[in-house]
Parts: C-alpha cells; structure tokens; sequence
C-alpha cells in the first residue's frame, strides 16, 4: 500500500472534527488526494449501523455493541479504506480500531484479548501510521458535548466509564508510542493544527511524497 | 437452568415456521409454558439488525454480516433466552448459532475457528437441548421460498452456497448427535410433527417435566 492512513481518536468534545477540517484543507492546500471517513458509518451498511448504535433510546449490551462497531469496521476498511490506500491516498477516519479497544475494552471492561482478535480480524490487521489522540479531561469532555445538544448513548454514561475510556486510550498510545501523537486538546486550535500538520508532513516525506510544511 | 431449550434449522422453504407452530401448539395443549423466538431478532436490537441483514439492496460482505448475526445473537440469549431458561420454560428459536456456522461458516468460507470463537463469546457457550434439522435439497427449497415472494439476500445466493450450506449442516448434525434430530423436510408434515413431539416429550421427561406424548 502506498496511501497514508491516519486516525483521528479521543472523546467527544475534543475537537476532532475542527482538527480534521484544518488537516484536511491543508492536504487541499498542499494538492494531495485525501479521503475523509468515519467510524461508525463510511459504507451505506455502516450508516445503518450507525443509526442504531446512536439511537440512545435502544438498549444495546456491551458485546453486541462491539460487534456492532467491528461490523461496520470490516465494511470500510475492505470497500472504502484499503482501495483508497491501494490508490495512493490520504485516508483520514474519524475513530478507528482504538476506541473499540478504549469504549469497550476499556471503558465497558469486555475481555482485551476478544476485543484484539475481532477487531484484527475485522480490519485484516490494518493499522493507521498516524493516530492522533486528542486527550481531554472526561470532566470538560462532556460539558463540552453537553453544550451541543442531546447526549448520545455513550456521552450519557458516568464519569467512571469515561475515566477508564481516557485511560484506555493512553495506555493505547503509551504500547505504541511511534503510531500515537498524544495532544492536549486543552491546547488552541491553531497550535494542535501545527503540531498536526508537522506530523504529516514529516510522515508523508517519509513515504516519498514530500508536501511544502510551512 | 431448568428449562428447554429447541432450536429449528434448515434452509428456507424447509418448513421451519409450520413445524414451530404445531410444536408450540402440542405444547399448549399440554399445558407446558414455552416462548417462541428467532434469529435474527427477538429483542428491539434484533429486530433492527434484522432489518438490515434482510434487505437485498444492501451489500454486505461476509464477516460483517457474522458480525451482525452475532450481535443480535448476544443481546437474545441475554435478554430473552437465559431469562426464560432460568424461569424454567421452553424456548423455541427459528435459528441459532447453528445457522451462522452453516451460512457464514461452509457457506460464506469464514475461518470456522473465528466463526466458533464469537459464537462462544456471543451465546456464553448456551447451546440447545434439541436442534431440529429439517434437512432439504437446495433446489428443492429454492423452488419453495421462490414460490413465496422476493427472494432475500441469502436465498439469492447461488447453488452451490446452498449446497454448502445443506453439508454444513449435516457436518454439524453428525458432531453432535446426541443434540439434532435430522428430519427429511419432504417427510409430511404429521410426520415431521409425531417425530418432533416424540424427542420434545422425551427430553422434558429426562428433565423432569412429563408431558402426555401421545
């Protein structure tokens, strides 16, 4: 594959979405083909999942949860992911396989090692070069999210679980730390943007495909 | 757990749905407290998933739809079959995991170790006391779930996926023979009827629960 692929991880408040548009008009910028996508949804299968999993009126248990999100995981990653790595591209999602590791894993305490085969077998092994964690106090996180409206499924859990999802995701990013830019998403937006953007640049000229970084 | 658990396979067109009513029927009359279920659906979740993995517009690749069968299969035993189990009743499910070691396993090629792994982890290892197998030629069943309507997205699958799926079946029937009750779906209907009720009435039996079988 020759594409770059990187994810885009943290809670709900962090500001993944802003950080995403700036990335993403920057690549524009730089004139490199870039995809966005997202978890869940992507595919017109991963929409329907989607709709479910954010439907807070549905009871929905951890384990079909998860297997929720792997489903809607393996469709991408086989009819959108790879054929835009395969193309050369650029292929920023907003959440991946991580938040399956830090929500369910993590945060709602199914078994890691469960979590680890699904999952490797829902995206045939396929890893992001660059993930970038967002990490924010549960605290903030959520009045940030509650300041946006209706809180979905998982923005209603206690502050426990959104705790150990924070841990989660840094002990994620601690095992791997070459994947992982850990950012504090307390930081304004232009500097994570920049701390961003050098990340890429210097992964892309890496990969042969140098971009102006200034 | 103190209660009955039956599941029915077999392919569409095999007459799953009658022979379901005339068991439910005989245990009625002999006063035995039983609940009717299916796979997929069975709770509001299943019941959404099964939207999903029904309809024949969607393309779905063959591990999410596992997937999907096994999501909906967790929040059942969950919500729906250990309770009425614990409550000492008879459960009768048109399909279970059988059906997904048959379609996705032999039929699709998923690995069955993944396949068996999930499906572990999704039921928490509950099997069925009996599993009725109505056992039919694949063409033969193709005619019979034309004969009905718009042909879902499995029963559009090709021949030989519904033969592998028939092999499949009777691979898993001749593992464990001490569990199905394999049936030839072109028997007659009382027949089918007599030779379920005679395996029902026994088992309630051994477990202490005696019905008039006659």
């Amino acid at each position: 594959m020759s594409g770059l692929f990187i994810s885009f991880e943290g809670p709900e408040g962090a500001g993944k979405s802003t950080q995403i548009a700036r990335l993403a008009a920057r690549l524009a910028s730089a004139g490199v083909v870039h995809r966005l996508t997202r978890e869940p949804g992507g595919t017109p299968l991963g929409t329907r999942i989607r709709d479910i999993l954010l439907d807070a009126e549905l009871e929905i248990h951890p384990l079909p949860e998860f297997l929720l999100y792997s489903a809607s995981r393996a469709q991408l990653v086989q009819d959108v992911i790879r054929p835009a790595l395969q193309a050369g591209e650029v292929v920023i999602c907003d959440r991946y396989a991580d938040s399956s590791a830090a929500y369910q894993g993590a945060g709602r305490g199914l078994d890691p090692r469960l979590v680890a085969n699904v999952t490797w077998e829902a995206t045939g092994g396929l890893r992001p070069h660059i993930t970038v964690l967002l990490d924010l106090d549960p605290e903030v996180g959520l009045k940030r999210a509650a300041s946006r409206g209706q809180p979905d499924r998982l923005e209603r859990a206690d502050l426990g679980f959104h705790r150990r999802v924070r841990q989660g995701f840094l002990d994620l990013a601690a095992g791997e730390p070459e994947r992982f830019l850990v950012l504090d998403a307390e930081d304004n937006e232009a500097q994570l943007e920049a701390a961003i953007w050098q990340a890429v640049g210097r992964t892309l000229a890496a990969l042969g495909q140098p971009v102006n970084s200034g």
